[in-house]
């Protein structure tokens, strides 16, 4: 199996990508390729600096690089020799499996639903964001390759989440729910109360291939069963940016508070050992990267600031969701799948409750 | 000044309520009475329990309780006679200026909108639920009251929450952004592409009483200086509850980490107060309730498991918006302010950005 890994992408580019791959290669016997794809002259310095020599570690030149600020559409149509855009190219020509970025999202998208277009049965990609969980990691899912969704994607996203989470994260039966602003089913906006109706259906036609928990809530990212949670785009990227943050302040006001006698200081030196378990349990290295569903080809996304072991999870990642079969598997899945027309109008009518 | 406090609210009433009237008549001389609505015999039996014999609290009898559980809007048409129905009924009748509750939300906002009705100019009332922030709080308005807003209500949001930050926050000029999936302009729903149209629209003709900072992400929630987080009221509560969710789960993992060999317990015990003095930061406590802004009369919502302090704050953060004359600033304010007609149809044609 070959990876293409976007190897100018990313906060910490090319020697993280580089290092990962180094690392990924030496591990993971699966992966039998990987082709870095940049800048020649950058990448060969860096796999001579950071000893990666193995002949499997294969340069593609690229010579342009789309920044992270960048309107990602926009520069996947500008920038026709980035290293997004060459890296998706060569699987959409088959000659790799999957690419691997952790550069702009919003090119890595763009570069996938433009160049390898959808899987049959799929009407819009979804990106499935790990969240860690007292179970496991719940998947929000979409986390933004789709901020206006309708209702029949999220009852498209259950389908390819939970192969997603058997297939790679080996969740025997995944369960899946609506992200609302209240579990009661009156709870909700028009799309939330839709998809309620969609997945319902889908589960009482015995076509659903995950157990549904109905509407679920913020405190159910992490304490309950809960592999995927379906939002559209807009509200699942806030939520994870919102929880990403809050994590953030909280590491960090403890911190400052930890430094505010000797005592303290001394507390903190005893318990160092807490704090780096639970960064690594909240970490986005120790998942990899999340993966742009629905496309044909496997795409994982990276956090910008990835390190090179979250590179080399990706791109193990990357190797579980080939190797598994996630793309047949999501294509079989929607072949069964019929879903009924929702009016609406009739739901449009019922004024939307507020929460409690 | 008079407050109705619903008495039997919340999942500690009516003890933490009776205390919290009992702390808020001793600390703050502007509230001249606060009226106890709920059960005469329980509210008896709980004042003679908490010692408060203080002649300026004086019980209302009301014979129902609305549940935490039940639908707000349904049970305010049914249980007339619940506490929360009469304490809002007398700020109609003008026995009394504000109502505090830490019962059912929907129930309250349902009560206020229905009894009370709306300020002039405004066409939806809104929830400001404070999230703490590196310079003060920021709160996130809508968080429920109003799922499927309109740029319109945003921004009628943006003037009330500046009024409340002026007024009873004491931010002398407030800051304003709406939340989005990302910083740049082109991000975002149809929604907000039209509020930040409508809000720029405002700044422009000299009509803001804020700064605007345009779209924002999670992150400004805590490190920015940002007062108000404009969001439609699903946005809102899903957000602020996984906010709440993630706090909550960092520090039950962290626990968890300090109990696991005895060197941590030793550096748990040394470094207490530095959780307390997070734990006090983040805690809802400290800030009492949330302010259901736009209807005629003060309304604070508190948490569901307020204390007797988030009550008594509450308490004080009641007189404070009547005593500053919040209302009669935000009809001032909105009286000036006419919004353009925004073509939807010009901002649907733009295919929604995905998110980087």
């Amino acid at each position: 199996m070959i990876i293409a890994l976007d190897a100018m992408g990313g906060d910490n580019a090319p020697d993280v990508n580089v290092i990962g791959a180094r690392d990924a290669l030496s591990l993971y016997p699966q992966i039998s390729e990987i082709v870095l794809v940049g800048d020649k002259a950058t990448l060969s310095e860096s796999c001579a600096r950071n000893s990666l020599t193995d002949p499997r570690a294969r340069i593609v030149h690229a010579s342009e690089v789309v920044e992270m600020h960048e309107s990602g559409a926009k520069a996947i149509r500008r920038k026709k020799d980035s290293s997004i855009s060459v890296a998706t190219e060569l699987v959409k020509q088959g000659a790799a499996q999957a690419v691997v970025s952790a550069g702009n999202t919003g090119a890595a998208v763009a570069a996938a639903t433009i160049k390898l277009r959808l899987l049959k049965g799929v009407d819009r990609a979804g990106i499935a964001s790990p969240i860690p969980n007292e179970y496991g990691t719940c998947n929000i899912l979409d986390a933004g390759a789709n901020p206006e969704a309708k209702a029949k994607h999220l009852a498209t996203y259950a389908v390819m989440g939970s192969v997603y989470a058997n297939k790679v994260l080996g969740v025997s039966r995944p369960v899946v729910g609506i992200m609302s602003n209240g579990e009661e089913e009156e709870k909700g906006t028009v799309l939330t109360k839709e998809a309620l109706i969609l997945l319902k259906h889908m589960v009482d036609s015995g076509h659903a291939n995950f157990d549904f928990r109905g509407n679920v809530e913020g405190h159910d990212l992490f304490e309950t069963r809960l592999d995927v949670c379906l939002c559209d785009g807009f509200t699942g990227n806030v939520v994870l940016k919102s929880c990403e943050a809050t994590a953030k302040a909280m590491s960090k006001w403890l911190k400052k508070e930890f430094k505010r006698t000797p005592f303290r200081v001394l507390g903190a030196l005893l318990s160092k050992g807490a704090f780096g378990n639970v960064k690594e349990r909240t970490n986005y290295e120790t998942y990899g990267g999340s993966p742009l569903l629905g496309v044909r080809g496997t795409v994982i996304i990276s956090h910008g600031s990835s390190t090179s072991l979250a590179i080399r999870n990706a791109l193990h990642m990357a190797s579980k969701a080939v190797k598994n079969e996630v793309n047949p598997q999501i294509e079989a899945a929607l072949h069964a799948l019929t879903l009924p027309r929702v009016n609406p109008a009739s739901e449009k009518s019922s004024k939307p409750e507020s929460n409690s």
